[in-house]
């Protein structure tokens, strides 16, 4: 190993206590020593996405956050309302480190080949803990970026590029002919949108304001429906009958819009047919990638009886597909990185700016088309 | 044909008209002549279930309900709110004849050895329109009752008794161990109390009053939990624990009922393993087969992301498991109709009393225990 690596670094950790209190602080922690197959990653860019706040300041009132500590190693504690207690109740007391994907430069390197060989190349990473100075990882878990890419390019490989991907993938093995996708002038819609074009799939696109419209037009979208419309319904069941689509994916989670998304299909799929009491039969599906609502999702009757809501991780997708599956996936990724898959980031902070009231309720709000990434060498 | 049927005959409809009104009538039908594989049945008995109401009443405003018509032919009007017209859109102008299931003698059969063997017989059908005096049905669609059942004992052979047999079937197929059911104590609760305790398949029962719990009990339920008390979620946490059931059909639909049972199921699957920050990856299933309340239902957070919600229908499960598997449940059904299968009736009501705003007011109340029994010949 070389000899400019530190035995102890900072990394940012989340702590729910038994007293009902968030506290995340930055932790030194020893650097750990790769085995055989693993490399020593030190982090440069790491994205903040809304899977990582869950776990991160999960469901602490903000209102309440105070600042402690020093400079260097800062702490921020907030309030948890207690009715949001019972479902934290097996983080307790648990110092959680934090991060889902992220990229740097490989500082150290077991004596596999495979390990040896990435020795001073960039890579990209999934595996947790990407919230500090250095992350420890099998081969297994990153990809080398090309040559031409830096961390920054390379941080968002894995979250929003695979789980875009997956979901024209998840459409056809579940046998649909379109999809509807919403918070769609997101990222990860973005993406999407480019995806769809490219493999002639239709795609519904259902945003909430003018300005996200225009992001998804500008890209080439055919469907785009506007959620603050008085015609949304309308508009929205306009498209659903054009396209056949009968699944969705849905990051917002709370609220009437996953209902409405049922109704609109059921709608559409009951035009022009003969009135059948239980409805349309064919399957209806929603899957809830996201809560960027925390309120309950609401169902309403009139969906009739054919229709389907869940969770959707990608992990079980990944899992589903097999190593071929995600093989051939990745390279996608890298192949059409700086297109497809170029992520737009609104700022980059340092971890200890992470640790900044304003910037993490910043950051926490989760507004459509922002982004943050992190660089533990800032 | 015997000479005694007549030319036509009552058939109750329910027509939701383009004003937004619903109104319900006894019209003078045709009654149709079989043809080779058919038998016509002079109805005797056929209940009124909730997914019957569905069709008669839908979302129509009951404070509304005006009668006219004569004592033979009374006619209801009612309102419908104008957000429950867009779910109605499909039915309008259609005057539509109502009833899932029923039972009765045949009079008139066709020329089929089958047909012919079942002349003069009590049989019990599924096949909706048996709100009326005669009902024409293929022979496929009925059964014969046992010599010393009445029709009475044979009109709700088929829905709640198959939906029953149905669960723990699921259960199986699906892959779960234990069984969750919600409005517990109902006739279709009862008896799937009975198949659990003779199949050894772990049920636990949700109820919301102290009489419902005593219904159970006595009839050997070993796990009951009371969504009125105070201690609900943690009574449903622990029987969930102990049963690892996994999959529940809620008759509710509507409220935070389903929300719980899903949060209820992850925290049991949490409880005792390592904090995961996406939750346990036990598919976690509600099935909604009913919608006593007809309020939205409510999914929140806290429910993990391995969860599922959905509509279930009896004849989308029938479909699925074939002939063979349908004659297994339709034998066992008969085998067991005054033990296992016997339905328990509040009344007795004629067509035309089906009809009394009063009346229909009570049946569409949907009281626990409560089954009103239509009988075309009084």
């Amino acid at each position: 190993m070389s000899s400019s690596i530190p035995d102890t670094a900072l990394q940012l950790r989340s702590l729910v206590k038994e007293s009902g209190h968030l506290e995340l602080s930055l932790q030194e922690v020893p650097v750990p020593k790769p085995g055989d197959g693993d490399i020593l990653i030190k982090v440069e860019a790491t994205p903040i996405n809304p899977s990582d706040l869950g776990l991160l300041v999960g469901a602490a009132d903000l209102s309440t956050l105070k600042k402690s500590g020093t400079d260097k190693q800062p702490v921020l504690t907030a309030d948890i309302p207690k009715p949001a207690m019972r479902a934290m109740k097996a983080r307790v007391g648990q110092s959680l480190a934090v991060g889902n994907e992220g990229a740097g430069t490989v500082v150290a390197a077991g004596s596999s080949d495979a390990a040896q060989a990435l020795l001073g190349k960039k890579v990209t990473g999934l595996g947790g803990e990407f919230y500090g100075e250095y992350r420890l990882l099998n081969v297994a878990q990153v990809m080398q970026l090309p040559d031409d890419a830096s961390a920054r390019d390379g941080a968002s490989c894995f979250v929003n590029p695979l789980t875009a991907l997956s979901m024209p993938e998840t459409m056809r093995m579940e046998g649909h002919k379109a999809l509807i996708h919403t918070a769609a002038a997101s990222n990860l819609g973005q993406m999407l949108n480019k995806i769809c074009i490219a493999d002639g799939v239709d795609l519904v696109n259902i945003v909430r304001k003018p300005e996200q419209e225009k992001i998804l037009r500008d890209l080439g979208a055919k469907y785009i429906v506007n959620s603050s419309s008085d015609s949304f319904m309308e508009d929205l069941i306009k498209a659903l009958a054009e396209t056949k689509a009968t699944i969705a994916f849905d990051a917002i989670g709370g609220g009437p819009l996953a209902g409405q998304i049922l109704m609109a299909m059921e709608a559409a799929a009951s035009m022009g047919s003969e009135f059948s009491r239980y409805g349309s039969a064919d399957p209806k599906q929603v899957y809830i990638y996201g809560r960027l609502d925390l309120s309950p999702t609401m169902i309403p009757p009139g969906v009739g009886m054919a229709w389907n809501a869940g969770g959707y991780l990608l992990t079980y997708f990944l899992q589903k597909i097999g190593s071929e599956g995600r093989e051939k996936l990745r390279k996608r990724v890298m192949d059409e990185l700086k297109t497809t898959f170029a992520s737009h980031y609104t700022d980059e902070i340092s971890l200890q700016q992470a640790l900044d009231p304003e910037t993490l309720q910043n950051y926490n709000a989760k507004r459509t088309g922002e982004k943050f990434l992190i660089n533990p060498t800032l």
